[in-house]
């Protein structure tokens, strides 16, 4: 049993909370630095007072210099920094020989044009995002295994694409009209002291957001795409919930013509009986959230609509876990030739 | 000022509960019965302790028999009962020459066809769902005025009818391919004692259900047919989520040939704009179930996104008020011809 | 008829919308000014969308100076801002002849010392808070008709105070020993962008906090000493609990010497039965801050503990309404000779 | 390293699910044998859709038959059913020389009349009550190695006993005037089908219940009694609040005569210091239920209030791990010699 030295930089957030106790109790993997401008001295039960007791517990945070994370020895770095500065980050890192798996949007998308169209400005580093790998084990396992860089995918595009892609890859559904409405958990937006936020903002309410161009459409149509040899474009409207963790994602689609709904189905049977972390629970299933939440599960379930013509696609996943943490620490199981669920089952 | 005497059959649920409140402080209606087979002689601050200390706090609920109602001397009586059992206390009262306002779905759909393939059973009075008025007061406010039986719409219809129907009554969005989701509360599921329904249960859970076929399709497609004048069929994924009260609903819907979005968004205005109950909050406002609860209001905004070329419209409402009780009451006023929101606001 | 103008001051906050909604829709009230330094210029409607389609929807903030709001011909002008700010407000305003309902804690404390102990400064103006009234009406009703500066009450205090004032005043229990436990909803933390007051914080969280010495502490004790004629030491441990409104308060206390339970409750039935915002549930019923929500009501329950000789006080009431800007309106209509209902239920 | 073959009976219940989750992943135990009545023949993953992918999902359920228990071959034997139903399993599995670890109330209460005093019915099976122990790993290690039949305690028991025990065992506080407030999220009240329970009813909404007599109040006063020799009798008010897990509890006792809080502190961190599962949070930390939510971690943190002389302590804890089903399973560790926190961290 090899084991590998990890770091994870930005370690103060939901994500990074997550990547700690992940990371904290992996079997295999071991954390040699933790930084945090913030909380830099301080020790992860501190931080977190919930992982006081858990043999990480007394971890102490260093800053966020990059030669504090060089010289701890990390085979691995785990980027968990708001988008813009992970892409500072990453550069030396990768220099350096480093293995860098990153939770931001910042070298997932390849064309720069699309990424400054969605982000608002042109891509930190273009150079490594064309190097990059998008972190997504069930499409992307084999890349994974010996990239250097690896662009962690968003939580609201793992929940669509893994539905989608081997349908669009397969020809079997129609790539227009594709029709996606996705509703989140409130940790989603961060632990950012925001009115819109608050408690008393979010709680018994519900509302839909940044319509019709939310920027992890840039990420769903570039994978989308590739899948289908041609341009895919989504409608996608992702709604705020209140639940702290949580995303559940509802598809409407159309079958290419001739194509039968049962072959839709099989394909997705096919796709993903064997994969450890997608549970299909068929046309007569249906997830929720309170079943996926804590575990790094996507559940996915389907029904076609004789009335409409339509199938319709039903993921859940845990934004925290599969939409982002969990799936890294999956793609560095993959990178260290482990078990892919090693720590986390 | 006319005064008008009103009952409530089967006032223990949560929509009878805010009939109470909202005929209780009515200014012009007064009411003269409540009923339940469950609480018959026991106070209405006994059966909802909340409202303890208002006016109508000491009024007795009576048993659910016809023949009390009757002779209590109301003049319009409101329905507040499930499916199926409405129908039975319905033909009597018509019959007795009383007004009828119905909260339930047995006199909404006028094909008994229909009603059974979404209900499961022939509808039990379907003489009267012919001579009924379907009380959505923007869309039949003259025929309300004169009505002897009102079948109050459903939650969801409310929500979906409203933004969609003067676009399909122009011709100005395309019949086909429209695709909804809602996000309901749990209110409207009632207060039923099913494990399904429990704090735990919901709390922190999002999930989908009745796909591809809800019943409230049957009335959804009904209204909206009659507006375009041919068939209309619905994709319609209704949600729980955990809140108490609201109803948001994010439809996608394409425009006709020819027609510029504009046109569509200056037809909801033209339609809406002098509506008292309905809010336009146009290109920009978003809605928010937490602004529409414990109110009558529907808020309504749009999108057009031209990346695809649909148009998006959001609406939300308090599920138990203009999605319920205070669509009943609004009928009411017509009814008596009173302002339209005496007691509303 | 008669009719006031009244004038908002810091209108945004939690306290400040409710204000704006019982005073907007107050039969007698006329709002003549709205203030808020952020929202100058902005309408109600803006700010609030919940309120747009309201009468007083139209209604524009202006700034905060107060010359804007003396020539805005208010005759009561309500003071919804933090502690200390308020001070500054109050005394020009009082000087011009104005009444003033402030809800900070500025002038609730007679005693200099005693509000330097608990807020770290001395107060602003402490002349003026020698001549204010403590706006809690079930004890101060006749202060309040002719009082200047009233001083309405904190959110926890109202709700301990009522339930042990007649006790202490008739030397029914013990003034040591007494033990207050008291959940609140988080909205009582104000409309603050606080990482701990953030969605995911307080949801699926409950904490103590401010533990010994919570400054409510000062009113509560100065009020039950001034009832009981000898110092009142209290032990008050206030929590935080994932409710957007409500507080609930269990109240343990002993017997005085060959008092008998039922004299102790008998004196609260004698006390406030013909009050009209206190609900006496009495041995048997318990609140929950559900029915009392959205209200103006105080409910209040007890026990007697033969075990230990204990009796327990049980009450609940929306920090916002009863606890705050419910109460000062009531306030308002006792100082302008209103009936004290008016515009609150 | 041994194993063990573990079986679970009842085990469709919030406690249930938790004990197939705990001993489904522990790396000595193995699940040998699950019962249901109302689940015989489905699998895990069947009943709890939110563990297929486990190792254990494919468990099948059996149906409640003592026989098929002892079959099974299991050697420990947990019990979660209702109160009264225990007893009639525990007795012949006891005979059959199985260990059994119960937990419901049924062998917590060593006196018959308290047991019938709090529980309206004299108890199945006293004798079984003698010789079973209260498993409470931090009083009773010893006890537990060699216990035949452990009555696992009850949630609130846990949260109160845990902090107080030392204290009176050592004579640091005064036995009388002991004022406990829980507040404990809706999981606490299983998964029954009750209208009180819905999700309507307890989001926001808090209330007290049971007071002044809960039935916990047995075991708690039972075991205080032995700490302390002599009868204490407490004052305890639950609450319920709208979190699913989550037990907070705050407790108002004042120092025996003479007695210096630091030295109360003291014997806190004297006792605990070492355990596994109770961190100290000291004299400025404050537990939160989110921190030991998922965990078997009880916090507890205190206070001197110098103005009322009192002692306060607070403790937090999940109701169902180290108040339910975490508990038993460290009572099962300590039963086969495995290190404390085996499959608990």
């Amino acid at each position: 049993m090899n084991f590998e030295k990890v770091a994870i930089v930005g370690a103060s957030g939901y994500s990074g909370e997550e990547l700690v106790r992940l990371l904290g109790r992996h079997p295999q993997a071991q954390i040699v630095a933790l930084t945090s401008r913030q909380h830099a001295g301080q020790l992860v039960e501190t931080v977190f007072p919930k992982f006081a007791g858990q043999s990480y517990a007394k971890l102490a945070f260093i800053g966020s210099e990059i030669s504090g994370v060089i010289q701890s020895g990390a085979r691995v770095v785990f980027l968990a920094l708001p988008h813009g500065v992970a892409a500072e980050f990453a550069k030396p890192l990768v220099e350096a020989g480093l293995k860098v798996i990153d939770l931001s949007a910042d070298f997932r998308i390849k064309n720069p044009a699309i990424y400054e169209e969605f982000y608002g400005a042109p891509p930190h580093a273009p150079e490594l995002s064309q190097q990059s790998v998008y972190g997504l084990p069930e499409i992307y396992r084999q890349e994974i295994q010996s990239a250097q860089l690896i662009a962690s995918p968003g939580c609201y595009p793992t929940s669509i694409i893994l539905p989608l892609h081997p349908l669009l890859k397969n020809y079997l559904i129609r790539p227009e009209g594709i029709v996606i409405n996705s509703l989140s958990g409130v940790s989603g937006a961060g632990r950012n002291a925001q009115t819109e936020l608050l408690y008393v903002e979010c709680n018994e309410s519900v509302r839909a957001y940044s319509s019709p161009k939310h920027r992890h459409l840039a990420e769903i149509e570039q994978e989308l795409t590739l899948a289908f040899g041609a341009p895919v474009v989504i409608n996608f409207t992702p709604h705020l919930i209140p639940v702290s963790r949580g995303i559940f994602t509802t598809i409407h689609a159309t079958p290419a013509p001739g194509v039968d709904p049962e072959t839709i189905f099989s394909c997705l049977t096919d796709t993903y009986e064997k994969e450890p972390f997608v549970r299909l629970l068929g046309p007569k299933g249906m997830p929720d959230t309170k079943n996926v939440t804590q575990t790094n599960f996507l559940d996915l379930a389907w029904r076609f609509d004789p009335r409409t013509g339509k199938i319709i696609l039903f993921s859940a996943e845990d934004n925290l876990l599969k939409g982002a943490s969990g799936q890294a620490v999956q793609s560095l199981n993959i990178l260290c030739g482990w078990p892919e669920t090693t720590g986390l089952l």
